[in-house]
């Protein structure tokens, strides 16, 4: 690409109508931040060994689906409500996106994961964040497998939710992402965390001061999303192509809506 | 203004179809508070320590949740769904209803967290109503900014949910709203207690007796209210304000729905 | 009314239409039944204790909620989704269906919840069927009140989603009334058992032989029933009478998803 | 049937819009069943006595409700959504579907099943995937009846869900059949294991190597399936027939939307 083009790309990133979209996805995943995190840390608060009750694992996985439900509607549309990293790139690799949008939606997201975190340590006095882990049995190759099927099925999720045949289901779209996320926790939660996002994994991670098992959250997730988008893409919705708007406009469940 | 200007602005105040806005209101604030505080009597009276079981906090972010949720539904297209008088603080403040009208619905919420915490005292024969507490460890300023937090995300979510663009979406607002609610117990409950509502807190603290930390379910809630209103109306909105109904008029999730 | 009007009456009452309504509330009410009375028992099963543990709360009220919304979803353009007797009696009571009619749905309603509590203890060899009972401190004019309240809540949301204003929103209609249920037993399941459902209480304690406190579960659901059926009829619906069809055909949510 | 009839009706069964609906098949069965088995393994990991403690009801009911819904949310529009051999078995005896289809689906969704519990086992290092099982004072005959019940429920619930006069309120279709799920799981859950999917309840067999009261996990619901089946297609719309499109064509949720 001539350095002309790149520029007039990197042009339509800064437009207002972008820079509210970076806000939006800003606003979004620090509230879904706050839930996920702050749920978790609300848990340990009344049990130290939260880890062993099955009761706070049903804290998080509601939190982490009724927030993230939540976060894609605020944001739906207004930025397509990806409130997370793993979305973002898959969008940018089928191309519905341009990559330096992609890069503005990354900033926003990590740069809130990380203040949600700091938000939340600095106002408990004290409560240690959480950081995701791994449980001691599990490796982290099987880890990053059952994180990468997770954020695959979410991912696959966000992409069902903008195609235009699912258009008279798209008002319950965000519903159904929000409930991908919290069976996820469901499944996972004490095996691997249970994130699917590497912007919340890596946020808690900066703030908690640890980084262990980091690579788990951005291998699998990251892999799992670009497949899931790849096949949507290419095997879902490829023969009905003619007679719909081009996949390149679509970046939301909200079009899925419009259409 | 004018003594007959406000006269006739307090006029457009009482009329009947203003009054039925205030019963609503009424109604579902009723209905919001039995359950916010009710499933909160009833954890402790299941387990007195319920203040350490996550699923206790389960009980109460759901109820939470759902009668949110439906309080709003129910009110929607009478009064526009406040049921909380942070949102309606945010949409006087941003000119979307009138001063007056403002009024009135804040003393509908009030009397109705007031007379719910009442019923519920008067009917469960000595049980105590709990007040809103923030946890030892947490100060009065860190309780208020997560309050405020929280606050933001459900009025702009209320907001989002009123937005014309999201019109096919409206139908999943009321949930939205009350999922907002859900996460924010879950993620605050056993830090700052999670109202998110200063008539709630209000309440349930006159029937209890104790007005300790009350000014964190006011202050922070406020703040967040209003600071999400204008960031809505400012930066959310703004540039397609030509062919949208002025925002004036929209006072709830309903006028999404009907754009 | 004369004999022959009457007649003419009850005959609209045994159309085949009709008997499908009825066919339907069955179906509706005996699974709502089989969830409710049947997540009690398993809550027990699993922990003699449970009425101590709030996670048996969470697991009652979810199943009402999941429950009670899927049994008027599948019953709505059928038999208008009823599925408790206190909605069929503010309907008959507001002139909404026809006293014959009414009837026929109670029955339907009473044999369903007997026959489903029946299959419950008949297919759990010899696990005993709970009935709905006041706690200790409880007094019965006071739990009547509780009862009546939610009950008053239920109805009314109800009679909300049948509302033409609330037509965009009529999708949700059935998950609202579900989440009113749900959010009800988790207020006050551990003081009056939470029932708001004439044949719920009445088939559980049939077949566990105990009919104590059962008055509770009638005179304060049907009064509440009946308040809230007027209460909207008259005033939140009755000035814009002219222009929306005659409250009497209005006999569910459905009719609000079409008008 | 001829076979030059039966090589057409195959040749139907392997176009490449049929091949897209097994693939979809495969996927929502694939994630419903890492949903619902992972949901129990976490419980178990964190709590060895998981089965004595409703909160694990809780982790694993929510999980089945939220991922049954976006199952077949995501399914939807390509395979109907079935996720369920019992849903596949009643659409085939009513004729909505072929039988070499109804062959290909159950292929998809056994095989996303095994898959998925290998998935399971594979990554999480040793821990041992849960069977379904009846409870010591259960009968198999009387856990057939109950999971009969419910299976006649679930299966009852995605025909209105694609009955066309459900029209507007398809967009909660998806919702609806998740939450009978849910319900069922609470309700019995601690008596007969709260199956209601064949698919998912021979896949964690055998990779678990039990096969002790399989037969109640096929005998029940493919019975309460074909019931409710017939007696949606016959009772519930048969009287309409003649302005409704022909029920052959209705082989899921969707069809009511487009309705």
């Amino acid at each position: 690409m001539a350095p002309s083009a790149l520029a007039a790309r990197f042009g339509e990133s800064v437009t207002k109508s972008a820079l509210r979209s970076y806000l939006a996805e800003f606003i979004s995943t620090f509230f879904f931040v706050i839930a996920a995190v702050g749920s978790a840390m609300s848990s340990r608060k009344m049990l130290p060994d939260a880890m062993e009750e099955p009761a706070a694992l049903v804290v998080v996985a509601v939190a982490n689906a009724f927030a993230l439900s939540s976060a894609i509607y605020i944001a739906g549309n207004i930025s397509g409500g990806h409130v997370n990293p793993a979305v973002t790139f898959a969008m940018a690799i089928g191309g519905r996106i341009s990559v330096p949008t992609a890069i503005f939606y990354w900033i926003s997201q990590m740069l809130a994961s990380i203040m949600a975190c700091i938000l939340l340590k600095g106002t408990t006095a004290g409560q240690a964040v959480p950081s995701f882990a791994i449980s001691q049995e599990m490796t982290g190759f099987g880890s990053s497998i059952l994180e990468g099927v997770l954020t695959f099925a979410l991912v696959y999720t966000v992409y069902a939710t903008g195609d235009p045949r699912n258009s008279p289901l798209g008002a319950t779209g965000p519903i159904m992402v929000g409930f991908v996320a919290g069976a996820g926790v469901l499944a996972t939660g004490p095996l691997t965390g249970g994130s699917m996002n590497p912007a919340c994994a890596f946020g808690s991670a900066l703030v908690a001061g640890s980084f262990r098992n980091q690579a788990v959250y951005w291998i699998g997730p990251l892999v799992g999303a670009m497949a899931a988008g790849l096949l949507y893409d290419n095997a879902m919705i490829a023969s009905q192509a003619q007679d719909l708007p081009p996949p390149a406009v679509i970046r939301g469940f909200s079009e899925g809506v419009r259409a």
